[in-house]
């Protein structure tokens, strides 16, 4: 696909070098920009610059903050003695939309995955070591996606962190709320009934 | 879904203006960005500062180029005599692809449609009646998409055309290459039927 433009075609590129973004989309894209008013173009180009400009990461969580701190990690009225550990912050939007969890976080960065080429070094696992060294800390929650990466990442932080005096605990598994019994998977099912609990009504 | 950073939550805004993007997604492309260097991102910004600073319709055929006269409007080696009309520049990029063409463009800039409010005076068609009434032009070719809006469209051109001493024709519909004739549409394998051709081995 020829570009007429170069101007056309570095956007377009740019675009396409987004993941899940091909060449098509990527033109797409930069021709539904061209129709917009320039001062909107140059809003998205701006929103850009600040991004990086800006956005760091929380020095105690990990979680992307405008500030040193994160707003979570700065707020009092949070229970700072219990650490929900997540793989990203896109999980940590994910448990504060439930506000179901008043306690703080930890923000892995990543997974372990050798298959990437992802270890325990790459992510902030020794720092939430040192959180916890730090004291004050009764209870972690290891919140990692319920997958063969996740509890090989959820088994290694349990062994740096199973000598201290600390409650580890982790996410429920079982079957999903409004799910169909007869669609659920068996490895989810067979675990459901052996977790099973007290009805309450 | 609470975003923590409020130049994180602009720039998602940004993304998720964009057609097909939905705020997930925008969240994943903009924590990609912010996962690559700071001087991409501004690259990227650069890119669209530029793209609307540079990127202009040409002045004849209203193609987008870099100059007021597009790269094809401008090559003396292209028969300037045949006039292809389509919908959009990426039919121009799609045609100009086969390498079967050496006339050049019309681009309308959309197609009639009453359901979304684009009519003639929305498109760039006086501007292609002043072209023929320039003389010099032989035959136009209308290459828009064969449905109502593009047989329309072509109506509407043919009518405003038709008392010039003018060539016009349309692409040939039929079959597609290398499709399977039973699951061919009716009205396509029907027209394709009526318009055959003498066979050349």
């Amino acid at each position: 696909m020829e570009i007429p433009s170069i101007y056309l075609e570095r956007a377009v590129d740019q675009f396409s070098g987004l993941p899940g973004i091909g060449r098509k989309t990527a033109m797409r894209l930069v021709l539904h920009l061209l129709k917009r008013e320039p001062d909107d173009v140059r809003a998205f180009a701006r929103s850009l610059d600040e991004l990086v400009q800006n956005v760091r990461y929380c020095k105690i969580c990990h979680n992307l903050s405008d500030e040193d701190e994160c707003s979570i990690c700065k707020n009092p009225r949070r229970d700072h003695s219990t650490v929900c550990v997540v793989e990203n912050i896109q999980d940590v939007m994910a448990i504060e939309a439930t506000q179901q969890f008043t306690g703080v976080y930890h923000v892995l960065g990543g997974i372990i995955s050798p298959m990437d080429g992802i270890g325990p070094q790459d992510l902030e696992i020794t720092s939430l070591v040192q959180r916890v060294e730090a004291g004050d800390i009764r209870e972690v929650i290891l919140a990692l996606s319920p997958t063969m990466e996740g509890d090989t990442t959820c088994f290694y932080i349990y062994r740096r962190l199973a000598d201290r005096e600390l409650k580890i605990t982790t996410l429920a598994r079982g079957v999903a709320q409004n799910d169909q019994l007869h669609y659920t998977d068996e490895a989810t099912l067979g675990r459901s009934i052996l977790d099973r609990r007290p009805f309450s009504a």
